[in-house]
């Protein structure tokens, strides 16, 4: 752990912001095969203060939008004196599913305590108080469990002390004449700013934890959006302390005290954190903060170089890529590698480090013969050593860089007509694809891609936007279990990023 | 509400006291007819810290003593990070049946709220908490209950924060030669310490109210030993700040914030207001506190005396007397009007009200008319209109003090050989029997009484005296569910007092 960078990313935290949120209405959930995994949200008449639960009733509350925070309230009995403690399950959701799945039931994957439900016991009324965790939810289930205490409760008081780091009032005007891609913006802002916490957590209800692939993304949004520049540059600095033994940068972070890493090294993630030091480069003049972090990023570069296998010509070392079953990375990896090269050694240039440009050079040479090694001449697509086609491979190889564009643009066309199982699966990969098309000056067709893809989501009632999305299947679940799903997710707000590009910097694009 | 007697009770509230109590080992509950309940507690070996548990394990840990107060500990993983939430079931019990019982089984009269079980999440690790709600406990078992965390978690520095009014450190030395009474009059004052809180409570697992009835046996122990003035005072005032709305004093105040009373009127408890005024001002000198409270005390009589039925020669008021299923109390309630009637006519004489001491030797003329007129010659026993005989009418009817001393040792000596099913249930009633046998001068035989129904408790395991104990049935319950019995109950402290006044008071009883 390196203490230099933790006294330095702890001088960049700041106090959260804290904003009211109270719940709006009752509602129901009813079985309606057209709506979004065939729960309809149904408002229940005549909502008023307070809400009043006699012995083994239940209420569905609904707080309007998607809140992260701590839920307070009081509690009053108003036809008997509460002569024996009361006891309650509190059940959030982020959507309907996450409240109507039985725990019990619950089979995926995951650790179960994900799930958002509680149960407290309350001795005594009247009594104010919080629940301790915080959730992200828009959906409140609260059922009374006690026996034998015929008397009826009143809740008043309720609120969710929102917390976030930013707040929407510091948000630029941006005009943005087109109302689905208006409706798009503010729901990425939104996921944006629900996830910016003590740190650039992934999702603010699971995993909240902070991964270098998600900040990369995060990042980029929120420099056209919020500009909370201290966060970035606290989270920088976390992972700048707390790297891998061998000196590659943590895919993730634990952001609690103390902080500690996960031991899963994803070399993309390594190479990431070198972007993500350009792309904030690029958007601010900060040199002492590039200073800093720059012999870290250019060490994920050497690390990285030491992973080559020059007989099949990839990167022997985990990466990530996308969240996709069987996917072969090797190509894409490649791509990354290029990727960052490209930016790190930007910054080399820029600082003048005459010997790490040579070394960044050599390695783009290399790595362009090994990408173009991979490319299948007969079929025009690139094809890992294991004869396998995916969108992954493709988008990877455009945005290496180093392909013509007139041949990039091909590439993208041509995986559209391929029938490989290895497509986009998630917001991340959809994020790299516009990436892509936006780099080959497709700028029309990726505005098209975040209209069909975000629009759907938004379509389909969501507050935010969400970890995982198939358009095919509203039960899509990388966990077996898709109440257990992030419907606010980092790595899903990137749309914000590409209308503000889109709008903004038109044809400097 | 009379803010006067409010503003005067929370003038006398007091910080409590607090003391650490930490588990000393684990155990497990051991099937054994021979134990109490059916269950031994069986020491598991080599105890040490921190306590781990791996999924779905589980473990009872025992505090060593009953403690009232709020659970503290910290958490840590040792072999994995916690990349999920975990959730615990933590189960309080003051004797292993609260334990044992599966809480879904339950099916006692009372809110099932009163069972000391709870779960709780905890999203991070290492983490330090305390649980909200107080409990009254020596038992703590925890369960693990998420899935899908394949990691051991580490409990530490975990203790009960107790709290008391009051500390064992102020105690007078008292010297009881007999080990069995030095062993009772330990848990007697034990007892009357876990239950001395912000309020005298009957039992700071169950109820945790402030009870009159109970007031009054803990407030004489408490002078002999604690001397916790302010709280009784405080709690004088606070029945006095809230008294019903025909002007009886309430039976039982539920202390938190703000205060409120019980509906319930028992006439018994309200007369007892003066009976323990009474009892004050016998021990400590203090003029201002008996000027403000003799007018509310006399008030009870007053209220009293428009009960009377002259037809029946009974009191056409609701009476506690004692927990016994269909016990008619018509004949024990004159009783405690006339034991009222003596205290409260002797606070009379002490501040020279001519007209109120009138009213008392009137009403003790006609209460002891009445008394005579349920005296059947025959049986030598009092027999109450619906043709019962019980043990209640017998002690009452000698505690009236209206009895000749010689007439009242028999009384109490004929009952004994009675096959009445009325006979006493609790140890309330049992400090009642005493009481009329000290009054009779049979100091000898309630001492054996002391031992042979307190010493048969500590036979048994407790740690404190509870609400109710049968030696023949170790599953008796008012609630028809003995795990939730109070095992510390102050009215059931009495003992103390007892041995005191043997052993102090010598030949003055």
């Amino acid at each position: 752990m390196n203490r230099v960078f933790l006294k330095k990313a702890n001088d960049h935290k700041r106090e959260l912001l804290h904003q009211v949120c109270r719940p709006v209405r009752t509602v129901t959930f009813q079985k309606d095969e057209t709506a979004f995994q065939g729960l309809r949200v149904q408002a229940v008449d005549n909502f008023s203060w307070p809400i009043i639960l006699k012995p083994h009733e239940s209420v569905i509350l609904d707080f309007g939008d998607h809140c992260v925070g701590y839920l307070h309230f009081s509690m009053r009995t108003l036809d008997h004196i509460a002569d024996a403690p009361l006891k309650f399950r509190f059940s959030f959701g982020e959507f309907p599913l996450e409240i109507e799945k039985n725990p019990a039931d619950y089979q995926g994957g995951l650790g179960s305590g994900w799930l958002q439900n509680e149960e407290r016991t309350y001795t005594f009324l009247p009594y104010t108080t919080q629940l301790e965790r915080r959730y992200a939810f828009r959906y409140l289930k609260i059922e009374r469990l006690e026996d034998n205490t015929p008397f009826a409760v009143a809740f008043s008081d309720m609120y969710c002390d929102c917390v976030s780091a930013v707040t929407p009032k510091t948000l630029p005007s941006v005009s943005i004449p087109d109302n689905t891609l208006r409706r798009i913006y503010d729901v990425a802002v939104k996921t944006l700013q629900d996830c910016e916490q003590d740190v650039f957590e992934d999702g603010p209800k699971r995993d909240r934890r902070l991964w270098m692939g998600d900040l990369k993304l995060q990042a980029i949004t929120d420099f056209v959006t919020f500009k909370n520049v201290d966060l970035f540059k606290r989270c920088m600095y976390l992972f700048a302390a707390y790297p891998c033994a061998d000196g590659r940068i943590s895919c993730c972070l634990f952001p609690d005290s103390p902080p500690h890493n996960d031991p899963w090294k994803l070399t993309d993630y390594a190479l990431f954190f070198g972007c993500s030091l350009y792309d904030y480069t690029q958007a601010f003049n900060d040199e002492e903060f590039l200073n800093d972090l720059y012999p870290i990023a250019f060490e994920q570069l050497k690390i990285t170089s030491s992973f080559w296998n020059e007989k099949t010509n990839t990167l022997d070392a985990e990466f990530f890529i996308d969240w996709c079953p069987d996917l072969d990375r090797s190509v894409a990896a490649l791509g990354v590698y290029s990727y960052a090269l490209t930016r790190i050694g930007a910054l080399a240039k820029r600082l003048q480090k005459e010997e790490d440009m040579a070394f960044v050079a050599a390695e783009q040479a290399r790595v362009k013969d090994a990408l173009m090694s991979h490319y299948d001449a007969d079929r025009k697509l690139f094809v890992t050593p294991q004869g396998q086609i995916s969108w992954h491979s493709q988008i990877w190889a455009v945005l290496s860089g180093l392909l013509p564009q007139a041949d990039a643009v091909a590439l993208l066309a041509r995986i559209k007509d391929d029938a490989t199982p290895f497509t986009i699966r998630t917001p991340y990969m959809m994020h790299c694809y516009i990436d892509a098309l936006f780099a080959v000056g497709e700028k029309q067709a990726a505005m098209a891609q975040v209209v069909a893809f975000w629009g759907d989501i938004v379509e389909k009632g969501f507050d935010c936007f969400p970890e995982i999305f198939n358009p095919q299947n509203d039960f899509e679940s990388p966990y077996g279990a898709p109440e257990i799903n992030s419907a606010c997710h980092a790595w899903s707000c990137t749309p914000a990023y590409w209308i503000h590009r889109y709008y903004n910097e038109g044809d400097a694009v």
